[in-house]
């Protein structure tokens, strides 16, 4: 992309509303924009971001054996109605009224739409086990939205719902969910502490939150050291494998959010592996056996010929809300560190003097070879100065910059810089192309 | 995919509620299902060709040079009151109140908001032209939603926004998508011919609809047979090029709606070029002029420096209900005859005899040499008789079918069929994967 082509409305001066690192910067990068409280309109630099972040979870949940289907954003409040959710489920639910006068609203989760698609297509164990899952926009009407895309009112979410014929066929499903989580988390440059969980309203008697340690994080997390080395598995990891092993690896470690904190336990570790710390929630994973089901009438014949209500799960990511969680966790004075996984472009190309035959060749010559090399070039070719140049290529966080220039030019090199370091190489061309084309 | 592992709910009655083919298709084939009326759930099966068909969309769309974003679903109403349209739009916006009794709206389209955007961040004729798109869920309130996907409530849309300085500017932009919606159409596999189009309630003074000549089309139309021929441009194609002379190729054949018919006209055809018949909408697009940028103080400063609203254009396309515009162009008895760009999946795997060593052993080396090669297999591993294979791979359209009996092996081949010809040749397996992997 050419940068003079592009729209990419980056913001001087720092928006005061922004509370947090991850809202300021992602609004001073031309990322998103505010449309009314806690609803942004995705930029083209964020919607990019969003659609690769979105892209790896759908990767890992399709590996693990996921079906993706896509359910609608608006739903009928009977649904609701029959899980006894909707009165409960108070003001955060946005409630609307048709020009029939038939009650909906705009959906904040969907166990029951899910449920309901279950019960009229699905009636004999043989179907099982069945994991769906869509990646959709839901709306939750906070009562004070805020942190941008931390605690928005309109968000991406990635929901799965397991169904299973009994518990120990929902616990394989729970814990294909949890290792996918770990992989999910571990390509978006996230290291993510499972976290055993308070159910809270949505029921159920086993849930775990994946946690990111970060200074801005909502609420007080507990854990052992040796969770941050404990080894996520391999892409070659088989998903049909008995995975016991790998989810205790994680759980049978000290980790607590603070409703679930056990100080007793926490102090038993040894002193240096007592980690303290904030902590901001990236996904939650429930067993909630027969709530809906029973509710709901979602039956299925067992081997025996006899109809029992489906043992279920349900296993949410929040898709909108990573893309703040990574920038927490990476950045510096001067904007965002994007690990390579989702960077908005692979690399940038820094035009020092548009206009200037042998500076325009070579930066032309640079686009072509990494836009074939499927390397998704941004190259800056606009007429603003080099500082200006400089502060923006680093604000959005382009992982690799290649800085073409008269008189380095002049000399055969040009100035090869790596974001996440601040390393800068003066490099003939064809070595910093090289180098960025290698295979990572 | 194997078929034993995937989420296909087939419909064995046809749904009484369903008017048209590609509905009942649709439904039959568990492709979606309904959840109120006007609002669907898209099953998996249903969801993957959505993904394609949306794909191929916004492949043309940023060839021709056009920035993908994306905007929210619900939008303030105080917006709409600065064009005029709030209270204009009538019943078919879905209006919401959220808990601080602030007036909302979930989106029929976006003018509005993206003249928003734009206002906001840009000043200078240097950042034009401009055409920002997106491709998100849109409600509106039909008072009779029907036809299935054909006129829902929430549709997924592909709305784009061309911003130029003057009328000139807006004209090339105009062309740009006019040639991309020519180009989109034609990679769906559909002929889509431009229509001479009423501007409705959206105002402007330029405008094409895209029509699919379908029997079941909501609306006569009438247009030269010579349209039926008229090439369409390839993927070589310089968007930066004139296409005044492709879009006249078009524009300057006689085809028009009935709201714009002239029969006279018409009738100066010659007779065998006079086609009259009933067509699908699929696209319209829109040049407006300052309707917008004059209401909300959109403007720019042009070279001399003084500020003038800027020119826009709109551009949609009906990316969901394209999914009943294909199968209302392309079925048959037994089902839905997908053009290859779309299909759900690239080939089927009819194992007639699971359990029989042989035939299991040829279906699987057929399913991972078929995997590894990019064309996305679906294996029919399920215990189902032969007759309901053959059924369900019809309905749901799989283009080639790869048909693997006990008997056929014994001899040395299987049973390799085009869906879209019914064309059966018994040949090897080696040769049916030959050809089914082979660069069409």
């Amino acid at each position: 992309m050419r940068l003079s082509r592009y729209f990419l409305p980056i913001l001087k001066e720092t928006p005061k509303e922004a509370e947090i690192v991850s809202h300021r910067l992602m609004l001073r990068a031309g990322m998103m924009r505010q449309q009314a409280a806690g609803i942004y309109a995705w930029l083209p630099l964020g919607f990019k971001v969003l659609q690769k972040v979105e892209q790896i979870v759908r990767e890992e949940q399709d590996r693990s054996g996921a079906i993706e289907l896509l359910m609608p954003t608006i739903q009928a409040a009977d649904l609701w109605r029959e899980s006894g959710r909707y009165d409960a489920y108070g003001k955060e639910m946005l409630r609307i009224t048709d020009r029939h006068e038939r009650e909906m609203l705009f959906g904040p989760t969907n166990e029951e739409m899910i449920t309901d698609i279950f019960r009229t297509s699905v009636r004999s164990y043989r179907d099982l086990p069945l994991n769906l899952y869509h990646i959709q926009w839901k709306f939750r009407d906070e009562v004070r939205p805020r942190f941008g895309v931390m605690r928005g009112r309109e968000f991406l979410m990635k929901d799965a719902y397991s169904f299973d014929l009994d518990q120990a066929g929902a616990r394989v499903a729970y814990n294909k969910m949890f290792v996918a989580y770990l992989r999910t988390f571990e390509r978006l440059g996230l290291k993510a502490i499972p976290m055993r969980a308070d159910t809270g309203p949505i029921g159920g008697d086993l849930s775990h939150e994946f946690i990111i340690l970060a200074s801005t994080g909502e609420s007080a997390v507990f854990c052992d050291r040796a969770l941050l080395d404990t080894p996520v598995p391999g892409e070659d990891l088989d998903f049909d494998a008995d995975l016991t092993p790998i989810v205790e690896s994680f759980t049978t470690k000290y980790a607590a959010t603070e409703e679930m904190h056990d100080e007793a336990a926490f102090k038993a570790l040894p002193e240096d592996r007592q980690v303290s710390a904030r902590g901001i929630e990236v996904g939650h994973i429930f067993y909630f056996g027969t709530k809906y089901s029973d509710a709901m009438g979602a039956k299925v014949a067992g081997p025996d010929g006899v109809e029992r209500p489906v043992h279920m799960g349900s296993y949410g990511v929040g898709v909108s809300r990573l893309l703040g969680a990574i920038i927490e966790a990476s950045h510096d004075d001067a904007g965002i560190i994007w690990p390579d996984s989702v960077a908005p472009f692979g690399v940038g190309i820094l035009n020092l003097k548009p206009g200037d035959a042998a500076v325009d060749a070579a930066c032309e010559s640079a686009y072509a070879t990494l836009a074939a090399a499927g390397r998704d070039p941004l190259y800056d070719d606009t007429d603003q100065r080099p500082g200006a140049k400089f502060a923006t290529a680093d604000l959005i966080g382009l992982p690799w910059q290649i800085v073409v220039g008269p008189k380095g030019l002049a000399e055969g090199v040009v100035e090869l810089k790596r974001r996440a370091t601040g390393e800068k190489q003066s490099v003939s061309l064809e070595s910093a192309l090289a180098r960025v084309t290698e295979k990572s």
